[in-house]
Parts: structure tokens; sequence; C-alpha cells
């Protein structure tokens, strides 16, 4: 059908070609922003920017940025009406998940719909999705998009799709084992609660059905330890995924070769951001990720401040793909970082950690206020039998933090704990300072 | 676009014509049925019946019931594989809620999500859905089909669907204002409930943007206090809307003329049987509905018992569709009948009194064990402020029962009560006997 890319031209672009797409289209994109959303052209005015200023790729650092913040004020007070450039052809809308504030909307016109169906085709396709394969989309519906990207998606490579929605873990392993699908989607930590529930079931690995699983919605396939660890007890290949809402459901994913997310620079402009200057990091330096969204209609982000925290790479990759990548994933949340005796760092790092140990369940938190950082962490009766096991099992996880990250924080290990959740995305830190 | 009708042709259809073009798709469907699933095959050889038995329209008669029961079992014992009829082109699959039990798994080909959309569109488009119009569906997706099949076939037609999924009330009150819907797809309950929430945020009927809805999921829309109250409270044209998930999600609806469900006679056989002796009831008596896939390819259903009682006529609607209707829908299902005193009810009686009070609230539930049969409402407490008052509520609410359904029960005004649900519908009846 497509041989090993869903669209290879697209995918092979060389730097050049690519970057003369992307001035095209984001000279178009601005000028029609300016001239449709009240929104975009008093927030442009304000920052003395003008469609006019732009006279090459690099001009789009004039743009001022665009924050969550703000998105969600404008909102408040206007409703989404002055951030919607087109209203032609409106068909969906969805919304951020709103439990950390009200709901950001994101709408959809026919043409918007058409390029993520395809961007998520394409992410899906290089992982190894293909006509006829059976999909378990454990991506919730219902206002998140991510469900519905999926769904369009594997509907559109040709294959069957079983919108059974997130959470759900017990009924989730009992249709892995009934309808036998070849491809699970999800977020890392449910694929883990259903790894843990089929091996409740005494379901042998070796007789599931999957054959790959792309984990998104929350770091996790992208953190080495949990990777594997999903690898091994679900019996298929994990590949990390990556979207917003506010951008796109479901827009960077790995491929075959695991490494790294494959960026779609054809429709976003992708820039990684040194949150002190405000400038363009170089190759490989950590920043935050801003997207501007090249083709989208109706609400398109001019510079999204996303907050999450990557690196960029622009080396082809070993699958042939030329697009940038992020070779480590999303490594965190500028508002995760957790600062401890000095030393920053972020619950990926202590995820890592943690899947080492098979003793451990799915589940942990870090709590931190003025005088300690505590790491709360499920553990599994069955396989710590004594007080003295439980003593050294904590003793041995502290001391490999502390020797992979340079501090000294408390372990409890207790029999179940409750994670808060915002939306669909496990809140890891809990900080009371 | 259509005019007045989705597919004036067959919408018209007479009768003669409609029962020819029925009878051949049921010769075909059953001899698929026999030959390609060992489930039919069984099933059929046991009751004496072959495909070669249907020499017109009535020998349909000569075919056995299709119980849940047994699907249940089927499925429980082999799985969906022996009464799946083809497995080319599966898209998608949905499942019953299966709180009752395991759920019951429906396969849909590319095919009949064809079908299943046209007859979305079809029944929505006779209650006023236009291109450009914005729906609300707050009926349930995942897994749930009811919420696909709206949101497909309003994209069919033109219009704009906010996915938001069922349940939320007070996010969906928040959308009714941000997002002016012009239509609400809901279960009858959840309307009552957004339109408290609007009631309680002060917000003025007039102002509404909604120009109809569509409720269904549970009986409500159908019975005509609790229509009349949903029409007053959110301003709007109320439409019955009924489906079923082994069946179809959204296969028969009410027109302007508000005169019953219009049945979609060209996909799917429609039956009352009465349930003492198994035969087909006049026009106008009450009996039990029995559906035939007429078109379905993969999981067709062949007479199956829905349990939903009702009665069928088949005089030309005043909209000039000319598919048999039941003038008041879904009188209630059998399993819900509650014998007390000597005489049959159903909860929808009980509703349709209920709904007269302004002073109540949406909830209640009903209560039998041995002895008694208790009536428990909720209540507003901002409208009944005395003790008084609150006892002379009661009265004249147990006399008004007794007046119209020939009973004497017990009837408790409570603040808040706490309604099971079996899936997504409300479970009214708790025996306890």
């Amino acid at each position: 059908m497509h041989g090993e890319y869903w669209d290879k031209k697209k995918e092979t672009l060389k730097r050049e070609e690519l970057e003369k797409l992307q001035f095209k289209l984001l000279k178009y994109q601005v000028k029609r922003c300016y001239e449709n959303s009240s929104f975009y052209r008093l927030k442009f005015k304000k920052a003395g920017f003008y469609p006019w200023d732009l006279r090459k790729l690099d001009d789009v650092s004039k743009i001022p940025f665009l924050y969550k913040g703000e998105l969600r004020e404008e909102q408040r007070r206007y409703g989404p009406s002055r951030y919607i450039v087109t209203s032609k052809n409106l068909i969906e809308a969805y919304a951020t998940s709103g439990t950390t504030g009200p709901p950001i909307l994101s709408f959809w016109t026919h043409n918007d719909r058409e390029y993520i169906v395809d961007v998520t085709a394409r992410t899906l396709w290089a992982m190894g999705m293909r006509p006829g394969l059976k999909v378990q989309n454990a991506f919730s519906y219902e206002l998140w998009p991510p469900g519905f990207a999926v769904h369009y998606a594997v509907q559109r490579i040709g294959g069957f799709v079983l919108p059974i929605g997130g959470g759900k873990s017990m009924l989730q392993s009992e249709f892995i084992i009934g309808i036998q699908p070849d491809v699970l989607i999800s977020t890392p930590t449910l694929a883990l609660r259903i790894a843990k529930r089929l091996q409740e079931m005494g379901v042998d690995t070796g007789d599931l059905s999957l054959k790959f699983g792309a984990f998104g919605g929350d770091i996790g396939a992208a953190i080495p330890n949990t990777r594997d660890l999903i690898e091994k007890l679900l019996n298929l290949d994990a590949y990390d995924y990556y979207g917003i809402i506010e951008i796109g459901p479901t827009f960077a994913g790995e491929c075959k070769e695991k490494s790294g997310l494959h960026w779609s620079e054809d429709y976003h402009l992708v820039e990684v951001i040194d949150p002190n200057t405000g400038e363009r990091v170089s190759e490989g330096e950590k920043g935050v990720l801003v997207l501007t969204h090249l083709v989208k209609e109706a609400t398109p982000m001019i510079r999204y401040w996303t907050g999450d925290l990557t690196e960029i790479e622009y080396e082809k990759c070993g699958c042939g793909r030329t697009f940038a990548r992020s070779p480590r994933g999303i490594l965190g949340r500028t508002d995760d970082m957790i600062s401890y005796q000095g030393i920053n760092f972020y619950p990926s790092d202590v995820e890592n950690i943690i899947r080492e140990f098979p003793e451990l369940g799915v589940e942990y938190v870090i709590r931190q206020d003025r005088d300690r950082c505590v790491l709360e962490i499920e553990y599994d009766r069955n396989l710590v039998n004594t007080k003295r096991d439980l003593e050294n099992l904590r003793d041995e996880i502290r001391e490999r933090i502390e020797e992979s990250l340079g501090i000294r924080i408390t372990v409890k290990l207790v029999d179940k704990i409750i994670v808060p959740y915002i939306g669909v995305k496990a809140r890891r830190v809990i900080v009371n300072i």
C-alpha cells in the first residue's frame, strides 16, 4: 500500500525543501490569524509584530509566545469566538480536561480533521499499523481528541478498532483475551495496570496476541525502564506517542527504530526554547517545546508554549525519515520539576529507577513539603514477604536514587496508593511548600 | 438538500413494495446466517427450521426467537466467533454495558456502518437536523454505539458535533451556554438534570439556543409529562429516540408531528409479539418488540426478543412517512413490570404522574418488597418550605397514583436519592421479594 512510509515524499523531505514549505505555510497562517481573529490581531499589535515582518523562517522568533493561561483568560472573558480564525466547515470541537481550570476548546474544520487523521495514520503506520490489524483503543473519547484521532486513523488505514476508551483495566484485559487485538493504544500507566491484571488472571504473556502498542498521554514509554517493563509484561513492541489537546492529539510518535519522537514538521513548526532567554537552544540541548500550527484552520496556535521539556535533533533516522526527532522523547514538564537539596530532577528520573524493581507496583507519587521529599510506591505483598525484605528493598531503592540523582529522599513502601488524576494524566508530584 | 425527507423514496414506500423488499432481504439474510454461522445453523436445526421454509414474508414466524440470555451464554462459551456471519471488512465493535452480565459484542463491517449512519441521519433529519446546525452529543461514546452513530450521522448531514458524552451535567450546562448548540442529544434523565443545573445557574430559558432535542437510551421522551417538562425547561422540541445495542443504536425516532417512533422497516423487520402465545398481536395491541436485521452483515440478529413493550400502527403519519409507528413509543420493559395489589403497572406510569409536580426533582426509584411498594422521590427544598407543605405534597402524589393506577403505594419524599445505573440506564425499580 504505502511501503514503509505512509507518505514517502513528505516523510523524507530534504530540510531545505521542508523549510521552504514551512515558510510559505507560516506566512499564510500568520496573515490569516491577523486578519480574521481579533485575539491574534490584538496580541500581535501589543508585541509590535505585524505579518509583513516575516521575511524569512527565522523571523518566527519575532512572534510572541502563546501561553495556556492567556488562552484560558481569553476564553473566560470572551469564549472561543475571538480566537476562532474561521467558522467555515466546523465539524467537531474538543476540550482540555479542565480540572486545573476551565477547559480550553479546540475546534476542527473538515480540513483540520483530514490533516489530523493523516498525521495520526502516519505515526501509527511508522509503528507497523497495517490494513486488517485489530486495535484496542484505550485512549479516552468524549471531548478528548486522541481517542477520536486514533479511531479515525485506524479506519483510514483499513484496520479494525474497539473503541473501549480509557480506564476499565479489568474489561480491557478481558477484551485483550476475547478480541485478540494486534495493537494496544493507551497511557503507559494503563498499559502497566492491564499487564498486572493479566498477571493476576494467570494469563501467560506468550499467549497474548498483541504485536505492538502506542503509549502516550503521559510520558512513560520514553522512560527506558518503563518501556522495558511494558514490553516484557505485554510481550509487544512499545512505542512512545505524543500530542497535546490544544495542538493536536497524536502528531508525534516513534518508528520501529525506537529512536525517539518523530515530529511532523510539514504540519507543525517545532521549536525548542531556553526558558530563561526565550531564544532557540542548539541542537541536542534541553528546552521548552514550542509549537506552531502550519495548516490548522479553525483554532490555530501560533508559538504555543507547551511547558514540555525536550531536546531536538535533525539527523536522519535509521528508518529514513528526515523530520526532526526528540531522541529521548519528552523529558518532563516545567511544572513538574522538583527542586530538592539544590538539585533539579523530574518524576521520570525517579520512575526509571522504580521500574528496575519487579517487587514494586505500577503506582507511585512524590510528595514534597518544606522539609522533605517523600517517594511513596506500591509494592507487591506476594513478592515481599517479611519485614526484613521490605526494609532491604526500601534501602536499595533509596541508594539507587542517591547514586543516580545525587539526592537523599525518604522512601515509603505502601500496599495501595491513590494517585490523583488531572483528566487522564496521573499527577505524580504533590508539592505542599 | 433532501427536502423534508432524508430518503423520500424509501420513507414513503407503499406497504406492498416494502413487503416485497423485506421478503427478498430476509430470505438472503437467513440463508447467509445458516450458511456462515454455526450458531445460527445449530439454532435453526434444533427448531426444525431451514432457510427454504421461507416461502412468504409471514413464514418468518417459523424462525425461533433469539433471547439475550442465549447470546450471553453463547458468548461465554465460545466468544463471538460462532455468531459472526462475516469477518470481511470489520471496522468496529461495540458492547452492551455488561453490568448485568458479560457484555454482548456487536460487530460492524464497513457496510454495517454505512447503513447505521444512514438510518441515524434519517431519524435526525426527520426531527429537523440540517447542515450547519450544532449538536451537543451527550450520548456516551466508548463501546456504546449511540454516541458514535449520532457523531457520524451529524457529520454525514453536514453539521457540527461536540462529543461530550454522557453525564457531566455541570459541564453540559456550561457548554450549552458557551457553545450555543441547536440540538441536544441525551437520555431524558440527563436532559432534566441539565435543565435543573441551568435553573440553579439562573439562566433564563428564553435565552437558550436549543431548537430541538432527541432523547433516548431510556424511555422518557415518550412519557407525556416528562416530555412536557423537558420542553418547558429547555425551551425546545423534544423527540423520542430508540435503539438497542444488539440491533443498532439509533434506528427509530419521532418526526415533527411527535406521533410516536417511526420504525426503519427497510432495514429491520419489526414484529410485536404476544408473550403468552408467541404469535403476532393485532395492530394497536400491546406486545413484545421483536426485531430482525435485514441488511446487517457482521452480527445480524434474527427475531431478537428485545423485552421492550410497544404497540404498532401502520397508518401513514401526518408527515407523509409510511413505515410502521409506535404511537406511544416504548411502554416499558417486560422485566420492569411491577405487580402489586393485583395490578400490573410500569415505572413510566408513575413517572408520568411525578412530572406533574414542579416541587419534585428529577430522580425517583420504586422499591418493592414482600409487603409493600415504596416510591422514593427527590423534592426541592426551596419550593417546599414547611413540614406541613411536605405532608400535603406527599398525600397529593399518593392520591394521584391511586386515582390513576388504582393502587395505594407508600410515597417517601427525600432530599437526595442515589439511583443505581445499569450502564447508562437508570434502574428505577428495585425488587426485593
